[in-house]
């Protein structure tokens, strides 16, 4: 059963181009009515959405990873046309000093009123944030100006009631099996059954990690640790390593060894630069596969979904 | 020949549609090495650039008509990306109060800096704006907050020599043809000649009006008293012209009655709701045509070229 789907809205680095737009990651709640998280909003993120199965209804919670414009200049539009849409429900907005300032002032300067509550976090270094059924742990990178990667630890579930071995002692459906799927202890016939011995194996949440825009860094090896999926930048070619170091970003390679020291499962890159093509992939991924061989390129539009355990399909 | 060419990079109002995207209007001067100015520009204003003739690194003034973000929320992509693509040369952003400190908020959050000279000019209601070879006239406009809008008025030009006169007085072409066209007096042979006697017909600049939003003003009839173009905004049909009034803006047939009392030559009417479909010009056409027959709906990517005396064509 799918889960958690991610959706590539736009995995350009710097300016947008005809094949990729400026960064926008969608988190796709698929199990929680849909219930979507984005991860930084390049320009015109909007209207990729607009092009895509997503829904601006649905985005409750917007995660920046650092205030460089190719990540944060579709905001004002995103924030002003979900109210326009009559939404409102809260929205909470993720990211690093400044954005507030950033985003209040373009809401004031083109005085718009949103209908709904925006309610603002600053994150910071190895700052955890609990939301219902997650964790989300940030780490500082390293990208020159403050730029952060988000782990998003997806609590485990109890494994399913084993109602076969149930019924084997005779117990019968009913309001007791709700107790003991909680793990309740329950008499049943002048014996005392304990949940937690009738439920199999708990269910892993899906770890993911999402780095900002970052050189390789230790931080992000700790921060993606045995992650289900790192989604690394990749702006560069391995042979462009010294525009990497220069600009303070991460080659394929580079990202590939982050993804094989962390032992992660799968490694996504995005935040390609302009001045590949869509053609240029098989050698940008070959680079990487190289290092770490479960290694994809995101691209616009591109889909991907997370079971509870593992990857389950690549669309 | 063609002088000015006006191309539509976005023609809806509010929220951008998979058919229109949020208001912008390129004016490239097709005789001045396509010297561009931009009227708005809404969210992904340079995404629709990339996708057409028009050229960032030509771009050396934006007008912006009013704050509301359907209007202004691309600006801080075309400013940054023009900068990254390495333009060093100045540009110049008229606008109301408030344009300045929305632009200097979103790059200094965003860190972004200039490689050029971005030179703000805050408009004011009668304001007249001197350019070379031009004046813009400005005009505080009826929106409920303050919008304006631009009557481009291009300076007449002398007419040619008339060189087959000269000829019969006997004066061969040369540097002296020159000093006649300025309209300077040469003696030739002990005669006085005045070049302004053979100059032809003075060549009338164009005289172009674009609004920004607005709802019908005898402040637009004046700011485009017998334009060769007027660019009227028409958000609503006539049927909704309780819409119209309730949110400050026009109707199809508004933008008509404007157009005749003004007695401009043609009439293009921008900033349509996303509720109409392009399939639904056909209507609004007819609506406004009833009134001002010379009207055109603007759709975004349409080219429309002006000459120094008249409409030449509609690409």
């Amino acid at each position: 059963m799918i889960k958690i789907r991610l959706y590539f809205l736009g995995t350009g680095a710097g300016l947008p181009s005809k094949e990729r737009n400026t960064s926008s990651i969608a988190l796709i709640h698929s199990d929680r009515n849909n219930e979507t998280w984005l991860f930084d909003c390049g320009e015109a993120t909007q209207h990729r959405i607009q092009t895509s199965p997503l829904r601006l209804s649905k985005i409750n919670r917007i995660f920046i990873t650092h205030l460089h414009g190719d990540h944060i200049f579709g905001l004002p539009g995103v924030l002003s046309s979900r109210s326009v849409q009559g939404v409102t429900s809260p929205l909470y907005l993720y990211g690093p000093t400044g954005l507030n300032k950033y985003v209040e002032t373009s809401l004031s300067s083109s005085m718009t009123h949103l209908q709904y509550d925006l309610i603002y976090h600053e994150i910071s270094d190895q700052q955890q944030i609990h939301i219902p059924n997650f964790i989300i742990h940030v780490a500082k990178l390293a990208h020159g100006i403050p730029s952060y990667g988000y782990r998003i630890e997806e609590n485990d579930r109890p494994g399913e009631l084993l109602v076969d071995q149930l019924k084997k002692l005779g117990i019968p459906p009913g309001p007791i099996y709700k107790r003991l799927k909680e793990g309740e202890s329950v008499e049943w016939n002048g014996e005392i059954i304990n949940g937690n011995d009738y439920l199999g194996p708990v269910k892993s949440g899906a770890h993911l990690t999402i780095t900002g825009d970052t050189k390789p860094t230790k931080k992000t090896i700790e921060l993606s640790n045995g992650a289900d999926v790192l989604i690394h930048e990749a702006t560069f070619s391995d042979q462009l390593s010294e525009n990497a170091a220069l600009f303070n970003h991460s080659t394929t390679t580079q990202a590939a060894q982050i993804a094989k020291q962390a032992g992660v499962k799968i490694l996504i890159l995005t935040h390609i630069s302009p001045r590949f093509q869509l053609k240029d992939h098989v050698k940008l991924r070959a680079e990487a596969t190289t290092i770490f061989a479960n290694t994809y390129i995101a691209e616009d539009g591109w889909s991907f979904s997370v079971s509870r355990k593992s990857i389950e399909s690549i669309d």
